[in-house]
């Protein structure tokens, strides 16, 4: 594992976390001229897609434990360096969390009980959905999250353009589920904020680690299948993006 | 004709279906920070821009009963696979349909009666848009719709940029005729919302399988007539987009 | 000149005066969830994306009479095409504007003195933006639109990209100009609903004929100062996108 | 130092300062139908996405002395040339700030104090945040921009894609910092605004040259080290964007 990789990886999700969630609670409901979930969703989208472009060709660019899971479901990423992708992710998403703290609390209008873009289900979903929509629509997601990544870096897709698809994807994903869970379809965006926000966040975290990996997983095998990749094309280099 | 395209092509409008018409229903006239018709006029397109560059290289991607027929009339499609790809194509949207009304009715303010994203004419065009501008409306949109997926897919147009003029021409439709009909251009996309919803919006469904289909099918012939393409270049192999 | 030149000229002038005016008449101002000046001028730098796509290998898709002019100044478009491409421009805009009058005038609350997205200035600017301030703005941003057209298409500039640059261009100089002008820089554009609209929009109209030319004619021989291309370049073939 | 790539940092200066700072006082807060933030941000990265199409294969397109400088840290930039870029940006930020008054003070409703888009901290913070948190923002988001130039451009990257990273990243950085700083990451467009509107902007504008540029070469240092280039890559070819 080269640690180049895992410090990209830190550093995506870092901005992943600090730019996507820190749209949402500094101006998402600026008075008057607030960016709203529409913002927050291209914001979400284009930390993706700047990353994929800056480091894509240094470690793929997951930013996402479901990614780095859903891909070696895929048979795109070796199993072998899942753990250490993982830990970079969370570190990144949790440094994040801690620096939009520091910035956003020196405003006099801030307050923690707002949420601190937190994911939440049932009476801290956004919109009040219920357990079983919230965990239905961030499998749902992820899964077609997943497939837009396998797709859009597959050998046949046009080259360059992954980083533009995956990161418009998530911007989709966002222009849908925010008001469900907040939109999470990333554990490591989730835990971050959860750790600063502490109490019903840390409470719901599990969801957000497990729907999104199940989610991540199911696409990258339905990918595989529709594509009928042969599993040979296992090979050490992560390729998610921008190759 | 071979399964994987079909299952491609469910998936796709299943994924255009389930994210377009959700981010309508979940999140477009969320309290104070919604998404409004910008934002669903963007989740529409991009909808389409991410299975484009994910499913083009297997499908072509068309994702819509007119698409298919107006590439068809355009002969960029063969005339025998028409079928089964609208099979696949409706059924990916009725899949759609019912996934999001088991998440969306999660929420205690979900309403059917709000229209469920479904299309409609007359009192119930979302600016009682009469049923002759409707009608007019549609048909336009659709024709220039099919005229900028024959033209981005064009041999001598930029390789890989269809999918971006495709999927944010779509985008763009939508900003002009959320108002007058709810916006099909795609009869798929259309079917599923209104089984679900029933009613009036099964009444008028068929306004929403016949104006694409005869844009659709005008647009594809006005742009080969533009492009004077010898009718020797039929192929079986469809090439809507990503290529 | 080639019919067909003229004949995607008129047809991509339509769709630009069809969306991008039609995206203000029916959806700007829609209750609660319009667009606003944003979608619009989303909606009007799509039509240009789009159509550069789609007929740019064709005619070049000027699909306005400052644009054919800038690049003639620039000499990037031969003299003695000039006429029969504006005639074009002009009677696709035209066209637009009817059928967008059918289409609009549909709906109940539909009222031609609202403008019809005609061009003003002094009281009929949406802002009351004097007529110096009008002048002034139309010529900076035709300008700059020349120039941002010169430079994408450079030889050197990457190849696929001008219409991105070129139609984000155009939704850039819109998010600034809306409220001055309604934004012209491109007289096709102004005519078309001008007529439709009669009065003071007709009284009007000299200024967005006389300052994108202006402005235009600049951006193209400031572009071809600063990249000092050899006047030699001329040739009989339109090149403003798309290759 | 070539005077033509002076002129373009100059021009290409003038047009962010103009058009970003334009969208912002012309039309961000127009009633009902205004653009917002979330304009304002797409203004800002589509200035600099349009140059980078456009002056890319001319003088790198950095019109930003701490993308400048961050370069030159970053070792893609020579030190001899620092200077007369420098120069030529901050001429074209104070041009453009004198043009956008013209026109802009032709309106009734004009007023200077208002801030006409300068940037500032403490009270004069759009959010009112402290000056700390406008330093770490500024320093913050600066770093993480010179991250992305510096990926984006590197010889791995997918080729002709960096200008749409690059714009797209500063449209993602104003999503999140308008609120707190009005954003600057740019001496030369906060120099330009602060002039015309003088007073307290004067005497904040220390923090917008101090903050970007110390924010810039870190930037470039800290993508220097990921990607491990080795030293003898210094050229005297500025490679911003668009190679």
């Amino acid at each position: 594992m080269d640690i180049r990789k895992c410090a990209a990886e830190a550093i995506g999700t870092f901005w992943l976390t600090f730019a996507g969630c820190g749209s949402a609670v500094v101006a998402a409901a600026f008075p008057e001229v607030g960016i709203g979930l529409l913002g927050v969703a291209l914001a979400f989208g284009l930390t993706v897609l700047t990353m994929a472009y800056s480091i894509g060709h240094i470690s793929g660019c997951h930013l996402n434990p479901a990614v780095t899971i859903g891909l070696a479901a895929g048979r795109r990423f070796p199993t072998r360096d899942i753990v250490p992708y993982i830990v970079a992710q969370v570190l990144g998403g949790i440094v994040a969390a801690g620096l939009l703290y520091a910035i956003a609390s020196g405003a006099p209008g801030f307050d923690l009980a707002k949420g601190f873009a937190a994911n939440g289900y049932g009476e801290h979903s956004p919109g009040q959905y219920s357990l079983v929509s919230c965990l239905l629509a961030e499998v749902v997601l992820t899964l077609m999250f997943l497939f837009i990544i396998m797709g859009a870096t597959h050998g046949k897709a046009p080259a360059g353009f992954a980083p533009l698809a995956i990161g418009l994807g998530l911007t989709l994903i966002h222009l849908v589920g925010i008001p469900i869970t907040n939109l999470s379809v990333n554990p490591a965006r989730s835990t971050g904020p959860a750790l600063v926000a502490g109490g019903w966040a840390l409470g719901q975290l599990w969801l957000f680690w497990v729907a999104p990996i199940i989610g991540g997983a199911l696409g990258g095998i339905l990918y595989r299948w529709l594509s009928e990749e042969p599993s040979a094309q296992v090979t050490g280099v992560p390729t998610a993006a921008a190759h």
